[in-house]
């Protein structure tokens, strides 16, 4: 092991409503943390700016110099070219066109920025700190607003040729479905993400159907998230049940379809929609028991993430210190 | 490297009609061949006896000793425990169920015997030797009676925890679609495979369409297979090239899931059906381009395997000579 990947990393999760920085040892300890408003609707330049800003706060707190660093990781949702650290495109961060994220960062702190997507760090997050410990082939799956994903395979990070492997999804799932924000059509994250829950529930209490959903929101349906929809469905509510259960039973086809082809040891699910726990997962695990291979239903253990909120920012530092360290193995 | 890898291996492509062995130098220079009939009815006991007569004859074609053989690779299809060289189910032996195939035949050969997947075998024949050559991140599909597939992910075979990772013809892209052999639902495979073409012509022509393919099969309806629509697809026959045009968008659907989550440089189409050639394909590769991101769309490539009916016991001979391998690192 070489000096360099004993110092700290600098890790961030770049969100479309705040910016995490950290500075986090290879073990995985946090020693500083700062978080600011991303402000993206103010453009790539404005966020790099603050981003930059906070990035000098989190090595400041930590009472360390950027050159006490060993790199810069940076978890972005988004298409990215990860070796070039370019974002091509991003769901949360409008007007990134092909920007240079990578290069005009490193530019500017005069050390070596990483840029990784942020469901693929959640991946090495929880392989390295969380659920994942140990395990050798692993599927992680963001379920929030949208859904993401990450692979380890035989311990590794699969990026594929590009670096923006893993967007499981938008496998479709249902040829004929609704047409999802990425053009798709019957994409996994637009029959089970949280902003599809909400669309359903909304689409159901519309066309008149009793529910208690519509006090919870006193009557502005518009306002219904996934929250309410788990809310009213724990309290009993038959509406918001069936919409849960709907999205258990995309949710579930998704997982199975990434049993059979992964044939992996743990998937873990993260995300807010997560947060439903037993209610949504338990229903999802049947629908993989009947939909698979018995071989690998049998092995692959479907479970919650651990490290919440923090999983893309410290996936993020593992990737800078993986990327360090392959840097110093090629010089 | 190991003297060991530089003999040749003993490759045998095991299927439901007929058994292919061969010795294969570690260039892909095939030494002998030789082939028989499986007669897969007869029951597990029964084929291991015919395929150890095979293996021994292969061996005496190339003037021979087991003893100067690097090792077995054996290409089965079905679900195995790769590691372990047992074969859990298999669509086209009857009456296999765990059956372990390594141990039995590595006790009558007095040499190393490693089981692979068939479709994982073909992935690793074209990337070593056909149409994938010096690709890190391929993905392999063969279409025929059943679809099944492979997965090199950074140059290497990626079989997941139990060895049965890449079974790409069983992820749902019909959440309602009809039911597979399986046992799950609107499966790739039961939506575009050989089997599939020949079923949805049937139908029609069931229903009372009118098609050439009725003369094709002097009336009976029950012999149409895939190349009977291709064959009449090919001469204008209208139902023919909806059924053929229909199969194409569902196979699409399929290759853009797997464009989305490996984003590879690569998609090797092999299989009887993958010689409709760009009938096929054509309209494949364009629902692709609509159904995917455009970064990992224009990166993957989509083409016709090499190998053809060598591709699987080509790929057991690499197999083989990478197991050895490993095992000598290991000692």
């Amino acid at each position: 092991m070489s000096r360099t990947s004993q110092r700290p990393a600098l890790a961030v999760d770049l969100g479309g409503t705040k910016i995490i920085a950290a500075v986090v040892l290879p073990d995985g300890k946090i020693v500083s943390r700062h978080y600011c408003l991303t402000l993206a609707e103010k453009g790539p330049t404005a966020v790099i700016n603050r981003l930059l800003s906070a990035l000098s706060r989190a090595t400041a707190q930590a009472k360390l110099k950027t050159s006490e660093l060993a790199g810069v990781g940076i978890a972005v949702a988004g298409i990215l070219r990860a070796e070039e650290g370019i974002v091509t495109t991003s769901p949360n961060l409008p007007r990134w066109r092909d920007v240079p994220l990578g290069d005009a960062l490193s530019r500017e702190l005069g050390i070596a920025v990483y840029v990784i997507n942020d469901a693929s760090a959640a991946a090495l997050g929880e392989h390295r700190f969380g659920a994942g410990k140990g395990v050798s082939n692993l599927i992680y799956l963001t379920v929030s607003t949208g859904i993401g994903g990450g692979i380890i395979a035989d311990g590794k990070l699969y990026s594929g040729a590009d670096g923006c492997a893993g967007e499981l999804g938008h496998m479709t799932i249902e040829t004929h479905g609704p047409q999802c924000n990425c053009g798709n059509f019957g994409c996994l994250e637009v029959l089970a993400s949280g902003t599809a829950i909400a669309k359903e529930a909304i689409r159901r209490l519309t066309q008149g159907e009793r529910s208690s959903m519509v006090e919870l929101v006193e009557g502005r349906l518009e306002t219904i998230t996934a929250e309410t929809v788990a809310l009213a469905a724990r309290r009993g509510d038959p509406v918001a049940g069936e919409v849960v259960a709907r999205a258990a039973n995309y949710l579930g086809i998704g997982l199975a379809n990434l049993v059979n082809i992964f044939n992996p040891e743990l998937i873990v699910v993260g995300g807010g929609v997560s947060k439903m726990g037993n209610m949504l997962l338990g229903p999802a695990r049947r629908v993989v028991r009947e939909r698979t291979f018995r071989l690998p239903a049998r092995t692959a253990r479907i479970v919650r993430a651990r490290l919440g909120s923090n999983a893309e920012m410290m996936g993020a530092a593992v990737y800078a210190y993986q990327r360090q360290l392959g840097q110093n193995k090629e010089t």
